[in-house]
């Protein structure tokens, strides 16, 4: 079946391109250029989707920064060295506002495009349990809107949402895309844009990568500016 | 209350727009400049900020051109002299994939940043029934997705999306709009993008305004390319 992947060249979009992959789909890429203060994120996808052949691969400009609202768009401090109790019970000022909502609407619109029946993408709740945009209902309450607000929907087809990562731990995930031959040296993850070329190891999503890591009894092939705690 | 209205400079967002006002709201506006055709909409959109006094006003880029799948933004020909009957009961080829879907998102993006518990929207099931994001059952729906997906719905405060043209007639709309003194000289309607200046008259968008003011017993000020039929 045509799936279109949202692919962020994040480790766990790659990991979930991978699986679509593995489960024999025909992948069109779609990543979204948001004006990323770490805007290496969208380089690092086109390196993926020529290491998977992928033939369609559309980069949207989309400038959230003229919304702004997170430190992930403005130049507000990226939060570091929290502990994962700290991380845990609250929306992060890295949450993006309505980030997944907007990424799956122009994922669904690219899929109507392409006749794709499958919208992946790498949604995770154990580790991002405070961005309500990962949450499963979410996404089950975004099929609804597709299958009410579309083309593909009214006329039956439908478009299915998977989050194949949605449960795993970043232990899990990280030996799934091992398993995969996920070139997990292509893949970026730092929320600090102001590093070039390595991960800073300190922000939440560096140390959310490198407790994964660990618990795989893994090793990261990325260089990190400091080293882990 | 704070509201977004998502103002495209036709003449069902402008009236909307005088909606909220007339309700007493802050109003902001978004537009989305996404490669329409027809770019003179956006122009127009400014020009009914300016006469609504408004002070934020964001114009957003995005480039639906690039995901194409429509009459109204990719090289199709726009149909012409279409009678009602012709348009009811398809979804025309002027159906943008998603589009309601992915203007709400972003809508929503600005309303968390802004702090607003409100979005209008011009959206109307009569006129453009063949427009499945133009249903109210849509509108729930997406409702629903804001109340899992986002920070305010997390948080309990909500955004609640107002579409109040939803169920008039065209010509409901226009009297409505007369009644709040709504500019209806600068607003434009037409899907003809080779058209300067003047609206072509036979686009399913011109015929629906003009058989509007015909029905309204007003005069549209704007001009026509082709005396009415």
């Amino acid at each position: 079946m045509k799936a279109i992947v949202l692919a962020s060249g994040g480790l766990d979009s790659t990991v979930t391109a991978a699986v679509a992959k593995r489960d024999g789909h025909d992948l069109s890429f779609l990543t979204i250029s948001y004006g990323q203060r770490h805007c290496i994120e969208v380089e690092r996808a086109g390196e993926v989707a020529r290491m998977f052949g992928i033939v369609n691969h559309l980069v949207l400009a989309l400038d959230l920064r003229a919304i702004g609202g997170s430190a992930l768009t403005s130049n507000h401090p990226v939060p570091k060295d929290r502990s994962e109790a700290d991380r845990q019970g609250e929306i992060p000022s890295t949450y993006v506002p309505a980030r997944n909502t907007i990424f799956l609407s122009l994922a669904i619109a690219y899929a109507e495009t392409m006749d794709a029946s499958l919208v992946y993408l790498g949604a995770n709740v154990v580790d991002y349990s405070g961005y309500p945009d990962c949450r499963p209902e979410f996404l089950r309450a975004f099929e609804e809107v597709v299958r009410l607000g579309t083309r593909s929907g009214v006329e039956g087809k439908g478009i299915e949402i998977r989050a194949p990562l949605l449960s795993f731990s970043k232990a899990e995930i990280i030996r799934l895309g091992a398993s995969l031959n996920v070139p997990f040296h292509l893949t970026h993850s730092c929320y600090d844009p102001s590093m070039s070329g390595v991960a800073c190891g300190r922000c939440d999503s560096c140390r959310i990568r490198r407790e994964g890591f660990q618990a795989a009894g893994l090793t990261d092939p990325i260089a990190y500016a400091e080293a882990g705690t």
